[in-house]
């Protein structure tokens, strides 16, 4: 192959104090020792899948085409889940069929899941496959370690050009999360939760920032309440509503960690009515 | 050199918020700007040499051969204590004389420690050297700091090609820790403890997989018994006892973390007796 | 280019469950697929200038000459701060305007700041610019996320070849912290405070190991007096005083944990007197 090296970034919830992702990297590197690897978090919560879809989701987009995300969250390893790749316009994601994949997927896509974590319809220009083709495993699989005898192969010999179709046959469908999308409500406001709550205790919103009301917005958390939208972080008053920079309304403290001072966490209802 | 760059991998106590592992990396680049850095951990307990050993053993073989592994983790830094290269048919690893290479070596012969850590003859095909030529070292040496000014610069040296016996002396034996394997009792059962505790809060004991009994087993830990021996994290009862991916027999709560539900830490005892 | 692919090392607060390292890294591989990016630490407490210097200065002079480090610690992300390139001999810095590049510059440099942070001026052979040319950025800016569409793009193009100048406006002051060194005072003595607490609990003070007294030293700390200073961490009093890797006087506690033993925390007093 000419050009750089393909780029691998990981995405798992095995920490950083046992063997687990040293393991998978070893199996990658023993078989294309040129791969580049990149973290993009093993502090995943122990099996949160949608914590994985949401980090996953906001970060890949950065990386160049031709990049390889495998991602690692996996409750039901062992199971008669699938495994899968899925190869989109730029780029390729291989992991469980539980519902992580749909970091590579499109609100429209997702939406096809209705309320709760189903199968959908993969979109025009994806291709999947379910990972079958034990050549391209390590041997023998471990039932409980499939990022190290599974995964981490399958993109191993993707990363050296192996071709999707090799690894297995091509699925339709795949498990998908709903949006990440605070619904409009027949008053006109948009009713969402809190998705992910920062290192800086940001709570980061479903609400979209695409969706907020043109002509300004009250948001409400936890029994209080907030005017306005801000760009930044900036002083002043000690709780804020700031478009953020995924996309999502985040709801901050500045200076400070608005989880903390709020006292919430995961899943909290968040309204957002027009000012 | 042709090939691709050689790989370097880390393990440490030192954490992340400090710049101990990244002064230590520098360093190895600055030598050596072409090796390939990967970390297995630097989230070893502060001194836990047993745990650098259990997290090294269950990572190297991953990687491919000629992978050059440095571990420091070194309560008796700057102390008399001996530093230490050790090549095996594959691999090169290098480290302070305390007990953490004995992630390298064999159950066979890491049993002549006895008991209790203490030095073994390397078998045939091994080769170590005592770490004496300061040629190859930072100048000066801190006192506190070997991983950066003697370890770290030993192995970027290794990874040009530096052949081992220029780094300093031969030495026979080696400090090694005993097996990790739980004792086999005069009336068939296994007992053994508690080794590591992942960060899913999976138990993993001293007992081998290879070592249970073939017509099935019963484990007792913390006044709980497990009836067989499961494959998989699969739902099912509150607590497991599975074949993990490293050999070792885990105690696991599906779902869950079995430290919490069994309220157990390091050490905690564990027996095995025959269905 | 020839030679060694370019370094980058990261220094941010961003922790490591987020999706920001990650965005920060692919921005920075899809500009320079070569890139090296190696992490010095992105456990820096939030908004912690001071920790993020110290670490930083701690840890650059070891990587080679030509490495690029870029800083994001960043509480005013989005305000009039300045973001700036600092290239010094053999190095080049970015990071906003608040401090962080502190970490370049020598105690006699930063001593022109007095005792707060404050602009100084730089040194000969020093050279600076405001992050003013929009050509280098992704577009568009964030307003709360400069280190995914500032500063790592800056960085990436940087490691390209693209000249300091060509990144925006020429500038003579940037902002700087006081030295980290304490203070002589009429009687002899030092009288400083604790700069960091490692991984360990090793309380790393701003003693500078060259200011002490050459006949031996007291070293009183949280009501405890330590005699003498010792060059290493070997067993003995519970509470050492060592001449730390980094040239600072260290409060240790041998096995254990100084921070816990005292139970002292960031900015504690400490006094050393001739003996």
């Amino acid at each position: 192959m000419s050009g750089p090296p393909p780029i691998i970034t990981l995405t798992t919830d095995f920490g950083l104090q046992d063997p687990y992702v040293a393991a998978m990297k070893g199996t990658i590197l023993a078989i294309n020792p040129a791969a580049r690897l990149v973290d993009v978090s093993h502090a995943i919560r122990p099996q949160a899948i949608e914590q994985a879809v949401f980090v996953l989701a906001a970060a890949w987009p950065y990386f160049p085409p031709g990049a390889i995300h495998v991602v690692v969250v996996d409750p039901a390893v062992g199971s008669r889940r699938r495994a899968l790749a899925l190869r989109t316009a730029g780029s390729t994601f291989v992991g469980p069929d539980n519902g992580v994949l749909s970091a590579a997927l499109s609100d429209d896509v997702r939406a096809a899941a209705g309320d709760l974590p189903a199968p959908v319809r993969l979109p025009a220009g994806c291709r999947a496959v379910s990972l079958t083709n034990e050549r391209y495993f390590r041997s023998p699989v471990s039932s409980t370690f499939h990022g190290r005898d599974i995964f981490g192969p399958v993109v191993a010999h993707l990363s050296l050009g192996v071709p999707l179709e090799d690894l297995g046959d091509p699925v339709e469908r795949i498990v998908a999360l709903p949006p990440f999308r605070a619904r409009r409500q027949p008053d006109g406001s948009l009713r969402g939760r809190v998705l992910h709550i920062d290192a800086f205790g940001n709570l980061i919103t479903d609400v979209r920032v695409d969706d907020l009301p043109s002509r300004g917005a009250i948001t409400e958390v936890a029994g209080r309440t907030v005017k306005g939208v801000s760009a930044t972080y900036e002083p002043g008053p000690d709780l804020l509503a700031v478009t953020g920079s995924s996309g999502y309304l985040e709801i901050a403290a500045p200076g400070g960690s608005a989880a903390a001072v709020l006292k919430v966490g995961l899943g909290e209802a968040v309204v957002v009515r027009p000012a």
